[in-house]
């Protein structure tokens, strides 16, 4: 059970609203999910945090498709049920593939591994890349 | 300074050099880096890290870009020096900008701090899904 | 379920009892949580576990309310679903509000997002903060 | 060395000036940090980054100190060093002592020994925590 | 629910069921774990970390109870649910009493503690390390 | 440079010279290494953590080299530079061969992966398992 009250649509303050009925029309879907409702017991999170997220996420340099992807990745690595869940679910309606998925989580997977090598081992960063 | 003595090519067993020889082929370079040579005190360790970074990181479904920013996003989540130098300088060489790394770091942020408040908030993975 | 029987007070040894008599004295409550009950099956952590926590989070130069929200903090960082559930319980006990708790997981989620920041840039120490 | 170069004051554009003289404002301090002349590169990021970190640590509920020192109790779990040394500054500056540190440290090396004791033994929540 | 079909030996393709059939004849069991259905999504993804595992897991200079442990010393800090329930019953099955999970979580939870009092002290590595 | 002035044992108290006196007696040696000398900043935590590792690392059902490769396991996951220097240096007094070394990170580096491609693909705990 969330640390606090998830906040409805029906019983949210105009201010809560406001940033709900952004989500709903960039989003196209019918009901905020339960991410948001548990932000809105501190509103100026719950603003906070969809501006940004809607202004990071969008096309830019990247396209949203990586970018779910890159969500998803760091994700995977801390171990967040609940932001694995929601991102998967989003990369699908992306276009991500089972193909896709299994490469992103062979990167993810063979990162995580190689990154406790070089810690391990002590490994000094070469001049080269300094 | 590393945990174990650094191999270097002309010291090296014939099968360290084998492995060595195919980095340098695989990557067009001279020298293969440190990681390698600390792996080589462990020749074992050293064949397979090699072969399955040769495999994952090939073009696939994704691009090697995209999978040089994903090892990125991974090693920076994970605060590992030596890989975040390295593979920064691997998505340099693959045409990574200065406006594409700061949007990946954007979207590594992001997901590292909206992980945290799905984690605090104790939210529960909506139906839909599931 | 938990990886070890949990030890009920009735079939406790001597040993046992005396650290739960003494949680329970302290605590003021009339049952000892399953985390003491799983640490019971090695009776020296449960001993110590439960004799430095006493002492760490008794007041001091900090008050227990901070203590608290500074251990949810850290639970929160590393996705402890047991901790978060607890701790988030002994803070409310403690006082902490909705607004105190959002302001807390404000700052847990934005320390977390520059963390990786500071990482991926690879900014070097300021030589003031040296 | 920063994976980026580092934006001085006297090169800025107009948009990152305005955010640095808002931090040297806010601040009363003669020259930003690192952390922001390497944010510079993108300047979005920087911006947001600045804004958010403002609004964030400014008092509230809970007061600019206990923001600090949570700060750095997420920085100490995570090991990031820059922000370890910038924040451990900070709160000096506020008024953390040497007691007040080791108290600190204290529950946060307490925090991150009992997660992995809570995970380990798989403990399930309490019903009295849900 | 996993995020992909788990795959059942009925149904796999000849790769895949080249992979189980070696897993059912190395570990003599008569199904293969969820990991492996999920890993089948993606064959290539499947064969290397069976292949890997398999290796690496063998008797060698470390025997295989205390490379269990190790693996779920590794687990536990993660906070891998899946992995801890999984290693935790490998290493019972290899011999691991209470007493060892104790001593083992006991050397978890004091690394855990003191790598943070490590970190948030920013503490020099001693010469007589290096 | 460290957090807290490093104490040394001629400026000690007597309250930390008792510690330091029982570290020097217990591990034969000449000088306390610096993480003691920056814990001695708050006695109390100096004396808890001596305490704790000096009986957590004591030989018992697991013997003192398995202790201190987990402990290198661990410190290596989180990425702890001092830890992984002290700690190595530590398993090789008690006799870590390169090849042991070389198997444990094998396992670590393993463990590390397979606990993400556990975590992508949201894996459900097996019956058998619980």
């Amino acid at each position: 059970m969330a640390s606090v009250k998830l906040i409805e649509y029906a019983e949210a303050t105009t201010e809560v609203r406001a940033v709900y009925d952004d989500i709903l029309a960039t989003r196209k879907i019918d009901d905020v999910n339960n991410f948001w409702k548990a932000l809105a017991s501190h509103p100026p999170t719950l603003r906070r945090t969809w501006e940004t997220l809607k202004s990071v996420m969008a096309p830019g340099a990247l396209d949203p498709l990586t970018k779910e992807m890159v969500y998803l990745a760091v994700s995977t690595t801390n171990g967040c049920d609940y932001c694995i869940a929601s991102h998967t679910a989003s990369a699908r309606r992306q276009g991500m593939t089972d193909e896709m998925l299994g490469e992103l989580m062979a990167v993810v997977g063979m990162a995580n591994e190689t990154n406790r090598l070089a810690n391990g081992y002590q490994v000094e960063i070469d001049e080269v890349y300094r």
